[in-house]
């Protein structure tokens, strides 16, 4: 787990102070995809003010079992807002910037209209007659919201889980209408299993005779149904590491749902589920919870089209966010929403989070994940901004900067305006800013490193965080005008291969690496029979990692070998610099050259 | 996961036919860990035959819901034993050769003494006032059903997830009675996850109004609460992909427990759930579910003393098999049973299995899990036996076996007798198998590969199936007073701080590896710039994995510089191998040997 540094964003920020949630009052008739209703409520709070033009606007989607109340405080019960350390004055979601929505989702019982509320027709509770619920009728009704606030732009939707999930629906449905989605800890469709858990709660809910086919009364409901599925479901929540962290085997004197069992001695973990589910049913009702849990397992944007084919349409720009620790939205899932945008070139980037807390990890106080967020949102912080201007300097320091600032001129030049360019270990995202900047390039970069993707993120480059191979082979034919290994090439096992996989991809592949077929390398070995170190070759043989070094002759060796093959691609343009990486070299390159830029050619 | 290949072991099998169970009445009084009966029934069945001396005796311990019934048919329903596959003439284990032997473990319900039985004090079911039961309770009952057999050895003790912490506790608590134990898909403590699942169920159970503190009659069961419990248990024995191979988003018209809902359109893997839920409270008891749950949860053999302590006193040979999908008994957490008995130089075993299945791989026709217990039970099949002569031919063939005959010869020279050796990289485990005849060596084999791993359990060779940094980390210090580095070094990051490492845990240190300064290599590189390929170096560039080559030089030089630092240790024998491997080679051995072996001496 990253480990949060000492840093701005520890210091304390202005609160938002006391909230108030307001009610929008929608009385026509409101199609919902399964029914009907003849009027409807929202439960919404704001933070911040809209600016002129209400450019500034963001919507927060809450999950299953949160509401409205995302930050600030509640005058009446002292309560404060689920995220209420992401959201307010100087904090990540900075409301001194941006004016910020969010409200009560339909269907839910914490002020909108959901199975608890009254049927104005009968005067009784809608309970199960309330008709099945979709994601999309919550984002519909979320627009109708914002129309009756005149909004007519989005700046940004942000999501996490459920909440992850209607902000998808939402770039889907209004593509205009979203500049840049957040989803995080989200999946476009559940899983089998996640299916299963869901309808493990259910049954526990309608097993319980007080629930009487959703005819219960208040002072007779099904809580001990609604507890169960809530006790499991926390499980579901964390990893198995942090429950291990925080309770272990150890034992207590517990609270229990069995009232005879209270005060007897349990494993701690048994006591927490019992005081999640008992304080669970003081605030939420069985019959929502049936119609919520069934609008989450009904959700598809997969379906039988695929789920590249309905992100189709999609505009905004998106970022999706994933944990490692996350096993009920995973973040093989969560990389697939990501992965469905990438593939048709839309501005998507995928993130993932070494946190180990498991799904509930989005609403931790983790610096990485807050500060990722503004990032997103805002552009680069001035840590990203100090970082830059080292790199841009005239004076290149390390040999690191050298060969950036080589790949930048050359393989800057060689790619033409509005061209697409797959940038394969892309670091900070540099040379697709360039490219950005000066040619209109559309790229997507890629990089293992989250630090790395984040800075990505604040360039507004997008970015895939994840394994070269992994984005390579997931890319359909010809997706790219450009394939560039940034990545030293000698990290990869099966060089030959994945180049031919990065032409499968792009119609060009640009390759810079460093020539170990260098006159020095070379004489140090015939004389030592041992590898050089120096500012190139950092490590000696006891501190390296294992490394797939070429030359020159053996690149070309690769290329002609291939070619008399099967004539699959030809070398381009190629680029030489000597032994100090700046000055070009024409004649005996494997010998005198320390630097060699290639570009390839499908045939 | 691995598939299947054409094997002897898919012809078809004999069958053992009808089978009787049988019981085994105690008559006088138990004392359990939490209280006593006054007398116990214990309902077992057996197969095959014992031998002269009864050396062939195997019990196999059964899993939560399982039962004695294991192999072959019961007349009266036609049902199969749960293990069938895996038990019987010609079968993994075999009823021609072994006498096997399984019992409904103490407090179940298929014929054993547990809470649904009738307390002969009261005439009534025992219910809740069963007292709390414990694994070690189980064994003890056991243990006194072997007496009553007249058995007083076991050739094996086997046994799945609650039927491998049987097995666990069987070597802890009769040291001397086993002599070789299987140990699949177990664990030594439940985690918190585990427990809290487990609450879940058990708080369904008890919340359910027909449970009445456990007073129910026959005709009125908590069946929902039970039903509910068993679908989410099921989740849990499921891996998500195989959920998903097999369910998928699919809808069907399914059975429901509620039954009004019966015969409605749902999701296959609800229907699935419901279907396993109502199959379940026909068979089984509620007031059972709750206590042999609870010995689960109680069951920890690492406590405050940790595991280690705890499996002093094992003698037995000991087999642990996890599973890749397991998420219910993690590979991790069987994988700290086996590395807790080998940290105390028990012979011990570790093998994982990637099968996609999750915990109920255990049960499923697997040919590779399958051959591995007999490997285990019986030694060498002829796939193995035939492997053995082409590696023991005088001809050695391929380089790699020239290099393992110098291995075997030099580092086998060096060893003496009983020292204990640690071979990383241990492949089929030859070296050690020569060891072990030749001189009594107890050793350890580490290798990350399956096949190989196996092979070396069908030597009797304790493997480790698994990282070789995992395991030298986990290995105390000074435990081995050899450590062997058959891998390839080149295959490892930082190889100076892993030799550190082996000099940690071993005294002694031989490493044999391949000269990349001999003189060939040095001559083509500086002719050409590239790498020589032949039938050392096997791969060109492009084919390549990246690698960590080293010359003699560069070894000597990590040695010299290390000692210079800290005098952590001294080379002690040295033998160089000319370029074919074989002939010995005595000046400039960085120019002209092929092949190096080195001896570490710790100071």
């Amino acid at each position: 787990m990253i480990m949060p540094p000492e840093s701005s964003y520890t210091k304390k920020k202005e609160t938002l102070g006391f909230v108030e949630p307001k009610i929008f009052d929608y009385k026509s008739s409101f199609a919902m995809e399964f029914g009907t209703l003849e009027s409807f409520q929202i439960c919404y709070e704001t933070y911040g003010n809209p600016n002129a033009d209400k450019s500034n606007v963001i919507l927060i989607c809450h999950a299953l079992t949160g509401d409205h109340h995302v930050a600030g405080v509640h005058k009446k019960d002292g309560r404060y807002g689920w995220w209420d350390h992401a959201v307010g004055p100087g904090k990540a979601i900075d409301t001194n910037k941006f004016y910020v929505i969010c409200s009560n989702c339909l269907g839910a019982c914490q002020g909108s209209t959901g199975p608890s509320s009254n049927n104005p027709k009968t005067g009784k509770p809608y309970a199960m007659s309330f008709p099945d619920l979709t994601i999309l009728d919550m984002v519909r009704a979320q627009k109708l919201l914002l129309d009756h606030l005149n909004v007519s732009q989005l700046y940004s939707v942000i999501g996490g889980s459920m909440g992850g999930m209607q902000a998808l629906q939402w770039i889907v449905e209004y593509p205009n209408f979203v500049q840049k989605a957040l989803i995080i800890a989200a999946t476009a469709q559940h899983s089998a299993q996640t299916i299963a858990f869901n309808e493990v709660g259910r049954t526990s809910i309608k097993g319980d005779p007080r629930w009487n086919k959703g005819n219960y009364c208040d002072d007779d409901r099904p809580e001990m149904g609604l507890a169960v599925a809530r006790m499991m479901a926390h499980i579901t929540y964390l990893s198995d590491q942090v429950m291990s962290e925080k309770f272990g085997r150890n034992e207590m004197i517990g609270v229990d749902l069995i009232k005879e069992n209270n005060g007897e001695k349990k494993f701690a973990v048994e006591s927490y589920l019992h005081h999640q589910g008992l304080k669970f049913v003081d605030r939420f009702d069985a019959n929502t919870y049936l119609k919520l849990t069934k609008a989450l397992d009904r959700f598809d944007l997969v379906g039988k089209e695929g789920l590249v084919k309905n992100l189709e349409q999609v505009k905004s720009k998106v970022m999706v966010v994933g944990f490692t620790s996350d096993w009920l939205y995973t973040p093989e899932q969560n990389r697939y929403i990501a992965e469905s945008l990438q593939k048709t070139g839309k501005d998507a980037s995928y993130i993932e989070i070494d946190h180990d807390y498991g799904h509930d990890s989005f609403l931790l106080k983790s610096r990485e994940f807050l500060r990722l967020i503004r990032l997103y949102l805002e552009g680069a912080d001035k840590e990203e901004i100090n970082r830059q201007i080292t790199t841009k300097s005239q004076i290149a320091i390390t040999r690191s900067d050298v060969k950036k600032e080589a790949d930048l001129k050359i393989i800057g030049d060689w790619v033409s305006s509005h061209e697409k360019v797959l940038d394969l270990g892309c670091g900070r995202g540099i040379l697709l800013e360039h490219l950005r900047k000066n040619k209109n390039v559309v790229g997507l970069g890629v990089d293992y490193n989250f630090e790395k993707a984040a800075a990505c993120i604040s360039r507004g480059v997008p970015v895939f965080q994840g394994d070269i191979l992994k984005a390579l082979t997931m890319l359909p034919d010809d997706s790219f005008d450009w394939v560039v290994f940034s990545r030293m090439v000698e990290e990869l096992p099966n060089p030959g291969e994945i180049i031919l996989e990065a032409l499968r991809v792009g119609k060009q592949v640009a390759i810079s690496f460093v020539n170990y077929g260098y006159w020095k390398n070379r004489f140090n070995f015939s004389l030592n029979g041992s590898r050089i170190t120096n500012d190139v070759y950092k490590d000696n043989w006891q501190s390296s990692k294992p490394l797939n070094h070429f030359s020159i002759f053996e690149f070309e060796s690769f290329c002609e070998h291939t070619n008399n093959q099967s004539s699959k691609f030809r070398i381009g343009r190629k680029v030489f610099h000597r032994g100090n990486w700046k000055t070009t070299c024409k004649w005996l390159p494997n010998l005198r050259a320390g630097l060699a830029i290639y570009e390839l050619i499908r045939n």
